[in-house]
């Protein structure tokens, strides 16, 4: 067993933490405790692959996937977690369901789950909508589980709402983790979320949301920064500040990047736009669709000075700041003939963000399992002997 | 082992059954024995799954799946039956193969089959096709598994076609075993299979079919009632007074409730009507299918009392008759304004319902398994110990 | 230990190879002992599957496919090989996936390919496009594997490009071995290659292109022949006629037939026609690619005499040449009104056909076997005993 097995087998035997038949909806409902096990027991994971050392768990059983907006990375991730935990990925595909024929989504939850271990869930593109579906599947394998229809109790991870991205923000704080050396480096650290321009609309909130929640936790020094209007779901605001007094909101991405350690650059649409895009795709107010996006590049169009370019870079911590990105970035010149950063500023911390984005199919394998083991540390005593 | 699995082991050592190396394409093709002997390896393998003991028969191979229309239970039934069993799941998508350019079905059978143990069609939309086209796969595979193509001969399960739907009803059998204690129970007692009324039109026949079939084989006395017009294909309910000379036919609703054990009210579309329909398919005639489906509307439209509502459910054995669904049912008032059942009724049997369906990945389990192991008892003995 | 598998075992061990951590890009980049090494394996598996035994090397891990062209059998081929493997599929759809947001190729072969241990990929439809992007795809997940992205290195599996077929010709070769007794009798033996005429247009050039690269470099005499402007890409002609003297062009599918000991007659889009094809296609020129397809289908029109019937057949070694084909076959009669083989020939050799294609799934299997294992004939003895 090596160091960073046997470092974090031991601080998890630590933690008080239960999330055996619980889900993983919003790191927001979770303990420290029970995060810092996530975090560990991602990294566990992570090293035993490296070593090529199996974490495979269950015998058999489903992993299913719903996936409400589309998806690459995300995707393979949870695929990944569910294969090495031993699962057999079920894409749930509504188009080809007949879910669409007036079904509960109670009735389709216990309907899909007679053998499955976990249900991954995407919905992010409606505002008040997403964390909602997955809190209604997540009642209704509770119910099935104690009436007796469901053996097991499936947990249900969030892989991206309109609230929050719990499997990109955790991986991301394991990739900050990895780059300071250990969790506790983060403390005091500056880190600069900001808005960035993109020639597209829409780009949803839970990344930013995310971000300020998780980091100011952590005890980093989080600086928010966009263009008057982008606002954020306000009560997110209210919690980042409760978490940490050195939250700052700022409306220039110079301002946020100075004496930066860390650059999370990024688009995203206003809280009020992506109110008025839910009204109106609930209305499939195609017209009024169109004239909101027509409306929103405009106002995007009027920050294209928001890229993050090598400029803006030097007024970080000795002009070498971590830039990170959930991906796939806007990148001006590669993607896009103007986007949120700059070609030379990506190229130079390319492969960091690839890292960043590597932690992720760990982090989903380690929700599943703290979800679903009764004796999480007793076990991962034994896989790793 | 506990009493369930000891004693099902026992039962299912006297029969006489031979299902290695065939198919399970319809009820009626069974020896009783047989249909027993899927009946009692399914409740063994839902125990064993209950219990959280494993019966992963396969080291590797393919289950596939062909599905001809649209599903969500069947599909992730099939896809947790294959898994637990310890194959891969292959779906073949029809649209992304190249079948339609004019491939014969035995070539398309063997390619996909080298390593495949089972494949599970679903193909309900054409009278006269469905069954067939199974019947098709199943004898292509065994040519190529003589002719030495095959190194195995994959199983073909019928998930639903025109004429049978052996997983559903086969579950729906498990579901009354356990509601009324024991098979033996079940003889004498009155099971209502009734139409009912429906929004939609075109629903296949395979259910009501395959369940006057199958209860009455069982020693139910079975009542099937329709409006006048709503007939089933003939042969099949020529079948049922031969197993069952208690099988009845009438054109009330209430009449069929009137002391019974069990109710089971679904929509169907008229034989008639789906010869006419396949016809017009066949013909791709949209302006005739459009025309059909309006005129079928408007005659469903007329027998809107044709509800199980509470009302009715009082007619029945002291007005507490188990009621049946294969779901999704069309429930008043939840999933369409007039429908099958009213809301009360389906609340007050929505667990129910979902047991029944819980049952449905181990019949299909059971299945694959008869069909595919040489020595099914003994192997069995093996897992249980 | 049967003869096959103790033979082939000790072939192996006397092969110089190397494949691990590379790719099976094109049979023109490997040695000759690299492409018996992966024939002995494929045998090796086929005969172990056939003995029902397993050859499961993997824990846990992804197979990653690539399908830009509709596909049934190589789908499938790939999909049991995987599984045999022990890998779990997944397939990248690039429709749902994020990537046509003008994200890098580079990018996104590392992000599904944290947890891969291989990817296979289709890219025909494009003359100098497939080859190209799969060796981009390679180019990617070596710099992730280098640079500590991925744990692993997955292996690029070609399924088929503009170029090259490596798992459908070596799939031919097997059945050519096991049809004439041994790799040995294949010496000196005459293949006709030849076009043939066919209903539709644009039907890539890899088969034949990869057929006669391979066949003459296992010693067989081959005879290429087609229609008067129905050329190859040049530069394979010319790798041909390195490999083996005997190569011949000729335009006559009679005299290709004269004295032939197997013939492979297949319909391919003249090289020009793909050129002009790729440009119009990547220039969306709809009016263009319609007016390329009848001009094309007018020619191919000239050339139905192109058949391979009884007649024909009669003139090659004692009227009784093998008939090969990567199938599916326009069989005149069966799929289509006129085509590239008559109804009886085909018949009399369908079963051979789908021996043939039996082999792939083995190919496959053993080209990710090779290329993913450190020591593979070691593994492959312990797998044996």
């Amino acid at each position: 067993m090596n160091n960073l097995l046997k470092e974090n087998l031991s601080k998890l035997s630590k933690l008080d933490f239960k999330l055996f038949n619980k889900d993983f909806l919003l790191n927001s409902d979770k303990t420290d405790d029970e995060l810092m096990a996530a975090e560990l027991t991602a990294e566990i994971f992570n090293e035993l692959h490296r070593l090529g050392k199996s974490f495979k768990v269950f015998d058999s059983g489903l992993g299913i996937s719903i996936f409400r907006d589309n998806s690459t990375r995300t995707r393979f991730s949870f695929a990944s977690a569910v294969n090495a935990l031993g699962l057999g990925l079920s894409d749930l595909d509504e188009v080809k369901s007949q879910i669409a024929h007036g079904e509960t989504v109670c009735e389709s939850a216990n309907m899909i789950s007679f053998l499955a271990q976990t249900i991954g869930i995407r919905d992010d593109m409606y505002l008040g909508e997403g964390n909602k579906y997955m809190q209604e599947v997540s009642d209704a394998v509770e119910e099935g589980y104690q009436k007796g229809v469901l053996h097991f109790r499936p947990s249900v991870v969030n892989l991206q709402c309109d609230i929050d991205h719990p499997t990109q923000t955790l991986a991301d704080l394991l990739k900050l983790k990895d780059y300071f050396g250990s969790f506790e480096n983060l403390k005091g650290k500056k880190l600069a979320m900001t808005w960035a321009y993109s020639p597209s609309y829409g780009k949803p909130l839970s990344v930013p949301q995310g971000i300020i929640s998780l980091m100011t936790r952590f005890g980093m020094d989080v600086t928010l920064a966009y263009p008057e209007g982008y606002d954020l779901i306000p009560e997110v605001i209210e919690q980042a500040k409760g978490y940490n007094s050195n939250f700052k909101v700022l409306n220039s991405m110079e301002e946020a990047f100075k004496d930066a350690d860390v650059v999370y650059p990024k688009s995203w649409a206003p809280f009020y736009v992506m109110q008025r895009r839910t009204d109106l795709l609930k209305k499939s107010d195609k017209d009024g669709l169109k004239e909101l996006e027509k409306e929103c590049l405009a106002n995007n169009g009027k920050h294209k000075d928001w890229e993050c370019d090598e400029k803006k870079m030097k007024l970080t911590k000795k002009g070498e700041a971590l830039y990170m990105h959930c991906l796939p970035a806007d990148i001006t010149d590669v993607s896009c003939k103007e986007g949120e950063v700059s070609k030379n500023v990506f190229e130079k911390y390319r492969i960091h963000t690839y890292q960043e984005a590597s932690f992720k199919p760990f982090v989903i394998a380690a929700m599943i399992y703290l979800t679903r083991m009764e004796n999480p540390v007793k076990k991962l005593e034994e896989i790793i002997k």
